[in-house]
């Protein structure tokens, strides 16, 4: 049945939202498809739900091609499996976390694993059950520090969540390249340019993982990518280190006063001036290393003081930092911490001094202490010497001092080598629409969950976890799909396949505007009928181009004379057609 | 496409589920349907969200047929709108509370009535936009005391609830009546009879509600009927009460002596001994007066002691008492609040002594004294003398002591009047299959809910509620149809429409089966297809029996011959069919 403007629960607004950040947010609360009810919390009204729905029905389609079965779990779980993976935790403030009437720890579930890991574990046995792919689409909760963005970034949001088992390493490869193909498919329908990119595991835990992200200069995601094929998402870069050289003829080091000397820059341009180097070339920046001093805020509440060492070329990428430290979370070390340390002398912090180890294991101290990979064995640098107005000069990595490993903090620059020896990266931005993981036996071990293979013998599930989320993709896809006049949707999540706009009163229009309408229903178009009364064209006009259905037929003056318009949205083009031929060109 | 059991997320259980209390409950874990995740929270697994979604659909087509709009709200909702109706603290313990990350109060929404109307109020200010009626299908939460039966009380459960917003009584009327009609026909194609009666509004507050029960004698809803068509719920039943007498020639009260009489029995028996009546009538329990002390919980947190006073021939029935004095939380009185309140003396309480009155405003004590309609002013009682072994007689309400009002709490009888004159009522049983509810301005006055009328006057919005819980109606269905070998779906819901089960592993006999199959499928059925290699006769009739599709074909050692069995799952009646009659007799 054709859905009339006239009794549809639907008002558009002129004013945008004052809480909108982004544009396709604002237009999606002006033309009416959803509401805030608090920060990060949508109500959908009907013309909103219908292409939220229509998002679902791809992607449902799409998982019963790649052999998903369709479940769905409650919102509201106990803490117990959450507990046992250390999730419970892990989460941090990111969880929602809640008590029943009898004092029982439940949450609000961010994401599903441990209850599916159960629910086969529950019911299977036997390698002879698998593989098995399930999926749901269902509402998640995160506590979001700064829920931005309207839907992109909700605390409560529709997710697609499947979730592969299998009992042998190649059964999982197969079970999540199915996955990886239905993605590529469901993007493809939702019209979605998409990169794939390596993405780092993060409190999934597990051993591969891929982002699709849509690429876009707005994305807030940056990911890089060689031309010889590498990508990956800038959490997931590696560095392509040096090999470790050997220490034979490096010179002792020396240390000597470097005052005024605030910024690597002033640094570089005083070492030049004291301490001219064998080889002819310059100090750089790259030869000196730079100490930063971060606070780790563990999951159990204790805050650790860290210092990670970089080329001083290059800063710590607090998403990076995020990753690499997670699941602590990743702050400033403050002036208390640098209180409580006194052997940090800031702005001379190095992992050495003449009275010996500042920094790592076998320092007096025990401050944890870690490199960034380029810092590899034998290479010489310029770092503080702990002592204030002083450096070290050709302090060497193994010969002076020892780190406690090394991480993947400091910012990937273009021109980097990608770490597959693909050529130079360059750094783009995208916007995360989907995310596969293979997460190996991780939850499967923690939680018990194994069966019998051919042998008998009791063998440890593998796992993969694939996730969409819904309502963030339709919030992409208003974002990239609109103009100053309103929404533009894609043909395939459209909430109505024709907007029929009648204008003027004349009873002989709005007769032939009933019988188009009425074709058109009959033809399978699902159609929304502008048949307000009292509403002059320019408002029809401009509340069809807020929406955004990407069809409109307009039944105006000459329709006594057997014409309609088409008004192709997208292009703005009108043509005049006759009635007759309105069905052939509206199915081209 | 048909679905494969030798390929579908599904396994039937042999052992009942400890936790099950209802033998529809325990079919549905058994067959594989829902799995238990916490108290009251369940997974569905694939063939328990067909049912659900089969049930969904009929509710939807209903809902648009009676013109309402679908949208969807969150579940996670801010206190404030809450806290504005005062029904953050009325729900009491039965409200999921919790907090944000920036410690905002939240709530996972029981119902939505504030919501509702105050996306209305966002949107709507004229009374041309009205009538509205917008619903949504959405999984609501209450900390239930007992979660209990499965299904049937679940903490995490979907609903179907529907608000009507109009400008005038008249209008609000017809909204619910289109709710109410819409209703019947749910229920008739869920093949639910049904029986709607009077019912209170509870915590929805608001001037008029009925329930859809459906009449079961495992019900856990006790109503009344009359044979003159009246139908209440219990906890609405209003007692038909006498008119106020004339004092007039009345005897005075004299307190007598009455040991040894604890029970209501033992003192009518004491009473015809040492006072005969002057009418030569025997006193019977329904001539004493009973006074009951209970100890109300109000949401604030106070404590407070009321007493009831109700003919010797009626109990106070806890379901009307909990409805009387709700949003307080009804318990018994304990020790402690007869020492806090030495004017009451157990076993001989009465709102008079010799030493003037014990109970109510103008008693010395202040304790909170209400009566059944029956101790109207002028009727004559035996009741406590407030001395230990005694009691007054010829106490008569009005002239002697008056109360703070009249309160339902006494149990309803059989045999009882209708209030509206109808004649005698019987009592019956029932489970609570919808709600319907004029809220009328209680929550549009609270959230300043107005629209502009044909005068250009401001006036407030008159609403209606309207609820099915799906996944509760889901359970009594399962409830109501089974036998001892499982369920048996009504075919409006069954998850499948045939079940075909191809019985050993002959090649013809799968070869035949699977053709069957495809020409089913292809004639619009949705068919469960058993086509397991590896398992006996026997076990596949056991699964199509416990998994209840009402019509199941068995395809074997007759299929070389071109006939098929055709089992009806209710009946449990076969018919050896031939294969080219198996479409007709399947349209049936």
């Amino acid at each position: 049945m054709p859905t009339r403007l006239s009794n549809y629960f639907l008002r558009t607004l002129r004013e945008d939202p004052s809480d909108a950040e982004v544009i396709g947010h604002k237009l999606l609360v002006r033309a009416g498809y959803i509401r805030r009810q608090a920060p990060g919390v949508f109500a959908w009204l009907p013309i909103g739900l219908r292409v939220k729905e229509r998002i679902e029905r791809i992607v449902r389609e799409e998982m019963a091609s790649a052999g998903a079965h369709e479940v769905h779990f409650p919102a509201l779980l106990p803490r117990e499996p959450y507990e046992v993976t250390g999730r419970w935790d892990e989460y941090g403030e990111g969880l929602f976390r809640l008590k029943d009437r009898k004092g029982a720890d439940m949450l609000l579930a961010p994401t599903h694993e441990e209850v599916f890991t159960l629910l086969v574990k529950d019911l299977y046995n036997s390698y002879k059950d698998l593989p098995l792919s399930i999926f749901q689409i269902q509402d998640k909760y995160r506590d979001e520090a700064r829920p931005r963005a309207g839907l992109l970034r909700g605390r409560e949001f529709t997710m697609k969540d499947a979730y592969s088992f299998d009992y042998t390493d190649a059964g999982l490869d197969a079970s999540y390249q199915a996955q990886r193909d239905a993605y590529e498919r469901i993007f493809t329908r939702l019209g979605l340019e998409y990169v794939i990119v390596q993405a780092d595991a993060g409190a999934m835990g597990g051993s591969k993982s891929e982002e699709f992200l849509h690429p876009t200069p707005v994305g807030e995601d940056t990911f890089v990518r060689s031309s010889g094929g590498y990508a990956a998402n800038v959490e997931a870069f590696t560095t392509a280190a040096p090999a470790a050289r050997s220490y034979e003829g490096l010179a002792p080091a020396e240390v000597l006063a470097t005052p005024d000397t605030p910024t690597i820059q002033t640094l570089v341009n005083r070492a030049n001036e004291v301490h001219m180097r064998t080889d002819g070339r310059e100090w750089t920046a790259a030869d000196t290393l730079k100490n930063v001093v971060l606070a780790l805020l563990h999951p159990d509440g204790t805050r650790e003081i860290v210092v990670v060492g970089v080329p001083g070329d290059r800063e710590v990428d607090p998403k990076r930092a995020e990753v690499a430290f997670q699941p602590a979370e990743v702050v400033a070390a403050t002036d208390e911490d640098f209180v409580k340390y006194p052997a940090l002398v800031k702005g001379y912090i190095g992992p050495w001094s003449s009275e010996g180890a500042v920094l790592g294991e076998e320092s007096a101290t025990g401050i944890r202490y870690v490199l960034d990979p380029r810092v590899a064995d034998g290479t010489v640098w310029i770092t503080g010497a702990n002592t204030p107005g002083h450096h070290v000069f050709g302090l060497v990595a193994g010969r002076d001092f020892v780190a406690d490993g090394t991480v993947e903090v400091a910012d990937v620059q273009p021109g980097d080598p990608a770490p597959d020896g693909s050529g130079p990266v360059e750094l783009a931005r995208g916007m995360e629409i989907g995310h596969v993981f293979q997460l190996g036996r991780k939850y499967a071990d923690a939680l018990g969950l194994r069966v019998l293979d051919e042998n008998g013998k009791l063998v440890t599930v593998t796992m993969g976890s694939y996730g969409i989320g819904i309502t963030r993709i339709l919030a992409i896809i208003a974002e990239l799909n609109n103009d100053a006049r309103g929404l533009i949707w894609p043909k395939t999540v459209a909430p109505f396949d024709i907007h029929v706009v009648a204008t003027g009163k004349d009873p002989a229009v709005i007769s032939v505007a009933e019988t188009v309408v009425a074709d058109l229903d009959e033809n399978g178009f699902e159609v929304l009928f502008d048949d307000r009364a009292k509403v002059s064209p320019g408002v029809k006009f401009g509340d069809a181009e807020l929406i955004g259905v990407p069809t409109i037929v307009i039944v105006g003056r000459d329709a006594s004379e057997g014409f309609v318009e088409l008004w192709d949205r997208r292009s703005g083009e009108r043509t005049r057609v006759a009635l007759g031929d309105l069905s052939a060109a509206l199915t081209v």
